[in-house]
């Protein structure tokens, strides 16, 4: 009978042998990085939920009717989405982010939510666009939202937070700032510069010289103007279609975006002196205004939360304060030349998003964390390896017969609250020295026949072998060092290990 | 100018209003349901990490042809998942489990990849099934597989791990047992029972019999017997096709599957017994006797580590060992009966799936733990609360002019450790006690006017006042009851509500 199994392979045809990849734009995320991210979904959390923001998982799908079509700089509508047809003719799309959901969350269970409802969400989120490098079709958000409060209470909160989840990351004053503007003031400028509302246009053109405006930091004044009037041409050659204002309108708006103080007073004055007489610009000054008091009061100074009138954000749905989290560092950007490193995140107020569904109005105000983006800040300020895990000790075997003792070892090292593991291959030495080096182990126990005779292991400290081998030049000499390598007797391996890791 | 923004309103048409609710099969999770997955994540991820694995995340998305057609039960192409096509014409599935990505991920990182690899996983898994109560087309999965490692300590180790999440868990000994199998030894079975490896439908019937096996648990003897012979109807009417196998070959296989002892060493002679003289039966027993040794030397007895033939697995992939996390506490099931709460994960050796790709053979071994199912557990033990947030203080607002003050209020309790949080919306006092109450706030602090002159607050404790309005008949003599609530001067106020909750 012991021929039938080889009898059952030559039965097997020849399949069809697929090439192992990731779709395109998408990745798989391991290690150090993943760690990194997951160390911020949980620093984050933990501030989010300091302030009393819930946890909300929605689903990853939402009927395309439900999910609307808000994506930043995309009017068209289910461009950008994944989207399929479910088997009873319904179409579905994967969030593109976690408002427009939770927005359909809070509609669909309203009566039995707690109002205001403060909730904080991280997951992926899907958009089908074209991938480059850097810039996948997958990605993770960390959002925290108010919905059901209308005052700039809950918009100032807000902000204080994501100032405080900069430091928790380690982010240092000064390296960051939160900028805030208010959308009804940019409203009151388009009045006071006299665009007609009335126009079949308005929207549009609104949505033109907000863009316009939100690219000052990235394109200069010369940009944003170009892009108030008639238009932009890029260092592509591409042409943008501008807003189409006059001479005298743009030079208003470029007034606006180039205030800048250091003082919240002041900068305040001067928004109020441009969109003098118009009630939307009223409005948003005196939310602004109530806003700057509450961080006065509660000692968050200009060097965190700033009033800066060049904040706009892309997304058409905002309808007061709006606010950015920039991380004012230098970096290189990508074409290698030192630039602030950028926004991390961002949000405002929404106040119509709920209403869709609904009908009554639900004010709500959130922001939005891009975990990629904030990740790799870190490793530029040197916290790359945060959350990172414990020092780990990789047990060798050298003779498989010993190998159920080896795991014993293992379990007792574990349950002394060692990282350690042994290695589970079935290669020569070399290869397990290899192993624990691809594993980033501190410490390797090696048990050799004559050591097992004497109950003695030896102890392989591979960072201090890696220092002492830049060192040393000749690699017998290496070997020879008796400093990265020592016997010890087994019963004293806790204490030893512990001494070495601590 | 000021009529201009109703004017604005006046142009603006007849939206669309879309209903607001999940897709079908789809569900939010939030509140303690959230908190206790996330608990369960995070614990299970500490066992898995102690033991050396490491955290993978791969993308939702795979290639169809990648990801093969390994749903359990399914013998059918693309059935069963959710499937889109590329702008490049590329099919793409979401993951419907995280064993297929990982054998991607495997075949295209290998080079670079540790060997041996422990890798674990938490993550989303789609099914594009009926959806039905509590069947949901996504939910989560957490897995720990070993991959590059041959031999059957790597098979042991996850079975131990296994145990140890349950008592990390919380679930106590003797409430919990890993049941363990070999299908080698069901291979052996086979062949010992004479069916004929080289007949064209050998792997359907095979899989048939396991498949029947595999549902001892649940249809018993009687039903095993009836899918083992001619085919089994069910209480609906359904009739189910059998093995085909006769009265002589279906009782080897029952006596298999009824094997019972506690005792390991019993059940593998007797097992051995029933697969006497076939290569792929001595080989299984050889593995399961390696498994039992390094079970025995490690401490886990067979009140935690099992040996039961009746354990087969559904999936048609796996080589050798396969294991299974049972509950063994009593619950009501559907029907309303007392019965074990039955299978919360499993998993098994599986050597050829990184095969698909490579074309060499790389062993891999690996279990999956169903979230859902386990949370489920966890409440019905009385654990249901785990992870749960500390206690809350609401902070009501009774005059808004005060609302800055009261936040600043806050912020101190928050530096102070406490999590608290104020009432955000604008509503009268009444609605802020309702969205204490809601909120699951264990202390509300009250700031009314002559509270405020004399600097003192009204500290309310819910969980006092719903114990005592327990045992008092009337309302007003509870309200006048001053246990449930007292003034507190606001210097003391950390102090006082450390007291409480502490």
């Amino acid at each position: 009978m012991s021929d039938q199994p080889s009898k059952r392979k030559a039965k097997k045809q020849k399949i069809f042998k697929p090439k192992a990849r990731t779709p395109r734009g998408f990745r798989d995320m391991a290690g150090a990085e993943l760690r990194l991210q997951n160390h911020m979904l949980d620093t984050i959390s933990k501030v989010y939920e300091s302030f009393g923001f819930e946890a909300l998982d929605t689903s990853a799908f939402e009927y395309a009717d439900a999910l609307g079509k808000f994506l930043p700089d995309d009017d068209r509508p289910n461009e950008g989405v994944f989207a399929l047809e479910d088997d009873d003719g319904q179409w579905m799309s994967l969030r593109y982010d976690l408002t427009a959901p939770l927005a359909r969350h809070v509609a669909e269970h309203y009566d039995r939510l707690p109002k205001p409802l403060r909730r904080y969400q991280f997951g992926t989120v899907w958009r089908n666009e074209k991938p480059g490098p850097g810039r996948y079709r997958q990605f993770m958000q960390i959002d925290a939202d108010t919905v059901g409060a209308g005052n700039q209470a809950a918009d100032a909160e807000i902000c204080m937070m994501a100032a405080d989840c900069m430091e928790a990351l380690g982010i240092q004053r000064g390296d960051y700032v939160v900028r805030i503007n208010n959308r009804k003031i940019m409203d009151g400028l388009l009045e006071a510069v006299g665009l007609d509302l009335a126009a079949d246009d308005y929207e549009s053109r609104r949505l033109t010289i907000l863009r316009a405006m939100d690219k000052y930091d990235r394109l200069g004044l010369d940009g944003v103007k170009a892009l108030l009037g008639e238009g932009r041409k890029d260092e592509s050659g591409d042409f943008t279609k501008g807003a189409g204002l006059d001479e005298v309108q743009i030079d208003k708006v470029a007034q606006m975006v180039t205030i800048s103080a250091d003082n919240r007073t002041d900068v305040l004055k001067r928004m109020a002196a441009l969109v003098q007489g118009t009630q939307s610009g009223k409005q948003g000054l005196d939310e602004l205004v109530e806003m700057a008091a509450i961080f006065t009061k509660l000692g968050y100074q200009t060097d965190r939360l700033k009033i800066d009138p060049s904040i706009v954000r892309g997304l058409g749905y905002y309808t007061g304060p709006v606010y950015e989290i920039e991380l004012t560092f230098e970096a290189e950007d990508d074409s290698g030349e030192l630039a602030r490193f950028g926004s991390v995140g961002g949000g405002g107020r929404y106040d119509d998003l709920v209403k869709r569904f609904k009908g009554i109005e639900i004010p709500a105000t959130g922001i939005s964390i891009g975990v990629s983006r904030l990740a790799a800040a870190l490793t530029l300020l040197g916290k790359g390896d945060a959350g990172a895990a414990d020092p780990l000790v990789v047990v060798t075997v050298m003779d498989k017969d010993t190998r159920t003792d080896l795991m014993a070892l293992v379990g007792d090292l574990r349950a002394e609250g060692i990282r350690a593991e042994l290695y589970m291959g079935d290669s020569a030495m070399k290869a397990q020295l290899r192993y624990a080096d691809a594993r980033g182990a501190r410490l390797v126990v090696i048990e050799g026949e004559d050591e097992r005779a004497k109950g003695e292991v030896t102890l392989k400290d591979l960072r201090l072998g890696a220092e002492k081998s830049a060192e040393i030049d000749d690699n017998a000499e290496w070997r020879a060092s008796e400093h990265a390598q020592k016997q010890v007797a087994k019963a004293d391996l806790v204490a030893e290990i512990k001494k070495i890791i601590s």
